[in-house]
């Protein structure tokens, strides 16, 4: 950075941030322990890396525990000292260390996780998306930018669906990840619960009723399930309308099937084309 | 592999085909350098891993000029011995040597490249889709897939989309590649040609009229662009349907985009839906 950014930089943070130019060997360590799981439960935080990524993360209103970026970054984005507990201006190369991707950027950012409580999920009145066993951390990012590009603002996993904080899930959801509800429950436990409550339950299957000739109400949940398994059998009895995409194909090319986040995108396009 | 499994095998191959139980270090050399665009155009093959994948290239008629695999997926899968030009029969730790994936399976196969001329391509009277400039391999792969899936079964890309023979397309297309006839080309004249022969050329674009309201013509061309930058603005002038995929989020939640490969989905969907 140039000495004149590191001085307004310093100047600006002094009395009120932490401002070094080193990221320490420990803070490096801990940055990158956030790809595993357990690390993000215990200390109740995720990683969030590359400048797009980042200012989505500050504008919001994610309580962000710790922001390293360089003088740049910080001076002609505008960054408010304010908008984090901890800031750490420093190189790109520094920054490179700690840094999970392959391409590091100018910043990168440790947030507090959200944990909502199930009981916080309404799904009357609105439509919402359920996912049983998704293992795929791209595909969980995919859906999440999807579920975010058709208004769908909450996605309820089941408990061996990937972590929704997992770096590569935060990176492949675009930024949707600040947008879209996210909570990790007993899936079988709530689906039972919602439909009891009179929520229609729609589910994707290889075999169900061509999802183009049907009435689609504008509210209910709509499970999509394992990469290669599709829905459980736990859950399937719970499904009310079981729906496919059907294939066009010729009989002399049958295609496999698609990717569950494919699947997904032109599921909810169905739910809100009109 | 077992004895039993090797001898049956070795006694099916010896004087058909070449029997190793090692894969050469030149080979492995050869085999891995398949990642190359340059090698695999030199060479005219490319690779495709795993047992799925392999079995299908074996049912699909492509020529294999290698084919590595252990004695049990051998004898199990029933292989013809004059399937390929050269079968070398391995354990797979061998394989793995020579493996461009974090989980090698049972078998590998060096396949000959077809090259479609240009003229071979007809646009009249199908639906077809044309790249311009995508860049990701697992967006090519899974395109092909969702060809695969909508009947279209063929795809025009320009020069500067990435290679359909590069390791990680041929594995995100779960055997599309195999399906789908797919030519890298000087995509503006193309286009050009068919447009003066009279075909309807669609392209999404982030403000074109909303697809869900257009009648689409079951024949054609879609033109989708690069994931950052869209269609080209030397293509762009071709395109006689500006379509876009409206997004249903509240405003205060607006999402980027689209990923290229969901937004493909979508409009194959929209075309094909009936």
């Amino acid at each position: 950075m140039s000495l004149i950014n590191y001085f307004a930089a310093f100047l600006f943070l002094q009395d009120k941030r932490k401002l070094e130019d080193m990221l320490s060997k420990n803070k490096i360590k801990f940055i990158q322990s956030l790809d595993r799981k357990r690390i993000r439960e215990e200390h109740g935080v995720f990683l969030a890396e590359g400048n797009k990524l980042v200012e989505e993360a500050l504008a919001s209103g994610f309580e962000i525990e710790l922001l390293v970026c360089t003088g740049d970054f910080f001076s002609k984005r505008n960054i408010d000292p304010a908008s984090a507990s901890e800031i750490i201006i420093t190189d790109k190369e520094n920054i490179k260390k700690a840094s999970l991707l392959q391409s590091p950027q100018e910043t990168l950012a440790v947030i507090k996780k959200p944990s909502p409580a199930v009981s916080e999920i309404k799904c009357a009145g609105r439509l919402s998306l359920a996912l049983d066993c998704i293992q795929d951390p791209g595909n969980l990012g995919t859906i999440l930018r999807i579920a975010n590009w058709f208004g769908i603002d909450q996605i309820i996993c089941s408990r061996d669906t990937v972590d929704g904080y997992n770096p590569k899930v935060v990176q492949a959801s675009m930024g949707a990840i600040f947008r879209v509800k996210l909570v990790h429950t007993e899936l079988l436990d709530f689906l039972q619960h919602e439909k009891e409550l009179g929520c229609p339950v729609y589910g994707a299957f290889l075999d169900g009723k061509n999802i183009y000739w049907q009435q689609l109400s504008p509210t209910g949940i709509l499970v999509m399930g394992n990469e290669g398994n599709g829905i459980s059998s736990e859950i399937e009895p719970l499904i009310s309308e079981r729906l496919f995409i059907p294939s066009f194909a010729e009989n002399n090319s049958k295609p496999e099937s698609l990717n569950v986040a494919v699947a997904t995108a032109i599921c909810c396009s169905e739910f809100r084309r009109r």
